[in-house]
């Protein structure tokens, strides 16, 4: 990624996209999102959407789900601390938002670590369309290729990752989000490495959790940049995680680092966002 | 309401109601609440009852619901992420309570949301006798008036309120909570706003959820005077989230607030409380 | 105990025990922690995991109970929130465990506290060989002799509950862990009475169930000296209870609390443990 602010000390003004734009509108229409999410860190997922301004509903029986989809702006399907009765439910959902042409993200949490998670993964790939689908590597691998985990969901170094990231992309026409030391954001055709972030996100539940919520709010107030709208995203989480770590004291530790990711999100400014942000595009 | 210190100096003596008196009675007695809770704030909901002196047991099977509540001072039925299991285990301890002349609180989250909580709300309302109801404005407008929501659990301005939460106290003999820029708290013949509180609340996923957990300890400890125990609930709860923003420091967002009310709330003196409280009564 | 540094200024080495060592494994094992847990403390049950060098993952249907528990370290079965899906999810992963070799770790939330709770303590204790059982003085003595409980899930005093513990870890040859003003562990032979730990821990909802995930850790990591991994995860809980006590300010109440209890784990060294250590051991 180019300096934001190059040697001649005028801002640099990327010609494409604003990621500060994306950050304003999120605050300015305030997008309701409908997480079907795992009960670990739903808490944390829904202080996020409250921080990046945004709120959430939260809502998993199937006799709902669809009534509840149609009244938010995106859906966010989580599989973690799944059950058959949610995994219809995330079915439910996520065809009623493909009706009413409003994002669906996929976070498909351990895909790769049990039969009903595999199942439901693919089952939700086969009757949902998404916008984005958001995973570390063993998950997306799982969904690329059908290699199945084999230490849970913490995820793993796995060859060949930007590839696959692509194809899945390409396959299930799709945004595809692989976060790790680089994030990947693609859509099959243009790429996007991302180097936000910190080491220490990792000692946080859900930081990828709340990533899948956050894009929720963003494709949902960007929706005609799918893309960009992720890429944005994936840069304002990890900012806030760098800019959290800053903030860290001689006693603080994770959960110190949770709060204050979640507080970085609630005050980050455009200029911030713009200002920190580093990625880098790869063309077509 | 009148000035808690008026301009002699000396403290001005409520007559009727001391709300010291029910805060000292919460942590003399240390009511245990029955929380039958969605799974987002149950962890805000437990802490805040041992932050108030009281404590949780959260129980939502059918199979145990009656047994729980026998052994819990208040129960406390709050309707998000809703399932027709818990539905029914809200009935059934519900009813136990009822049997043996126990308060019992009622939220509706989300009701006019969905076909699922607007029936389980209307069941619940004919089943089960309740102590309290606490809504925001769509909530209350929907067990009111059967007004059906446009946009999700966040609540909406909603006209005639105020009589609405009324009649709704009349018809069924409860005492009604509506959280709002000015709390409504009144048992259809008496009425009193509530004017503490910070907008800041409603960046705080369920601070509405942690004011029902907290009713449901202030009428164990209060049961012959429902409405004043009540009263004092929505301001001590509205008081913490005043104490929380004044301690904000620059870097802090809502993740810092949660805990700061929760953390209020824990050291919240019945004189802080006496002078803190901000309320305007109305007559018969 | 004897002092960690007696007068001669030589740090004094426990002949049999390092508490450091057990530490110092789980932090370069990092094990994965099966956890069946009620959604209340879920979240800091998995903060609490990657805050000791482990991690969680949550699952609790049936339907994966058992393949999620073989891709992990050790298996946390913790009976608050139950249900009965849930309950047979238990008893799946725990055979799985037993069938593995690998630790299963007993929290019986509740028992005593309703037949649901009871029945499927004793379900699990018939169908499950558990390597440790952790419980407050009610739900051990419910364990132990069938006495159900009186006032929720928030322990009593509990006469000869030494013995309780004693027994009830030779007819289940396995260590029990008892929390209280002095914490018991056991493995029927052999005993010791924990001194760490604060009154205030039980302000904060989930300490107990914070214990009996680390203690899948330490078991993972300390396989062959279960009694020892125990006893250094209930010293090591309790010791951050004290860390996090000294560091209250003035305006922290028990949201900070839970925060620094955490945070005091991540930044536990060997040497703290070693020096904070408080515990005495009785011969068989």
């Amino acid at each position: 990624m180019p300096e934001a602010f190059p040697e001649s000390g005028a801002p640099f003004v990327l010609e494409e996209i604003m990621l500060a734009d994306f950050l304003n509108r999120v605050r300015a229409e305030k997008p309701m999102v409908h997480c079907i999410n795992n009960y670990v860190t739903a808490n944390d997922c829904a202080n996020l959407l409250l921080a990046c301004g945004g709120s959430a509903i939260m809502a998993d029986a199937p006799e709902e789900a669809a009534e509840i989809a149609a009244l938010s702006d995106a859906l966010v399907l989580n599989l973690g601390t799944p059950h058959p009765r949610k995994i219809e439910a995330m079915r439910r959902a996520g065809q009623q938002m493909n009706r009413l042409g409003r994002p669906v993200v996929f976070d498909p949490v351990g895909a790769g670590c049990s039969r009903l998670r595999d199942e439901a993964a693919m089952m939700l790939l086969e009757n949902v369309r998404f916008s984005a689908i958001r995973g570390n590597a063993s998950e997306i691998a799982f969904l690329a290729r059908g290699r199945r985990a084999s230490h849970g969901v913490e995820g793993e170094a796995v060859d060949g990752l930007t590839e696959m990231a692509r194809q899945l992309a390409q396959v299930w026409r799709t945004v595809v989000i692989v976060t790790g030391d680089r994030d990947i954001v693609t859509d099959g055709d243009r790429l996007y490495f991302v180097d936000n972030g910190h080491p220490m996100m990792r000692s946080v539940t859900g930081a990828g959790c709340m990533l899948s919520a956050l894009l929720g709010a963003f494709l949902a107030a960007g929706l005609e940049k799918t893309l960009e709208a992720a890429l944005t995203a994936a840069c304002a989480m990890g900012l806030c995680g760098e800019l959290a770590f800053e903030r860290l004291g001689p006693l603080d530790g994770n959960a110190a680092y949770r709060n204050y990711i979640i507080d970085a999100m609630h005050n980050l400014t455009g200029e911030q966002l713009e200002g920190g942000a580093r990625y880098e595009a790869f063309g077509e």
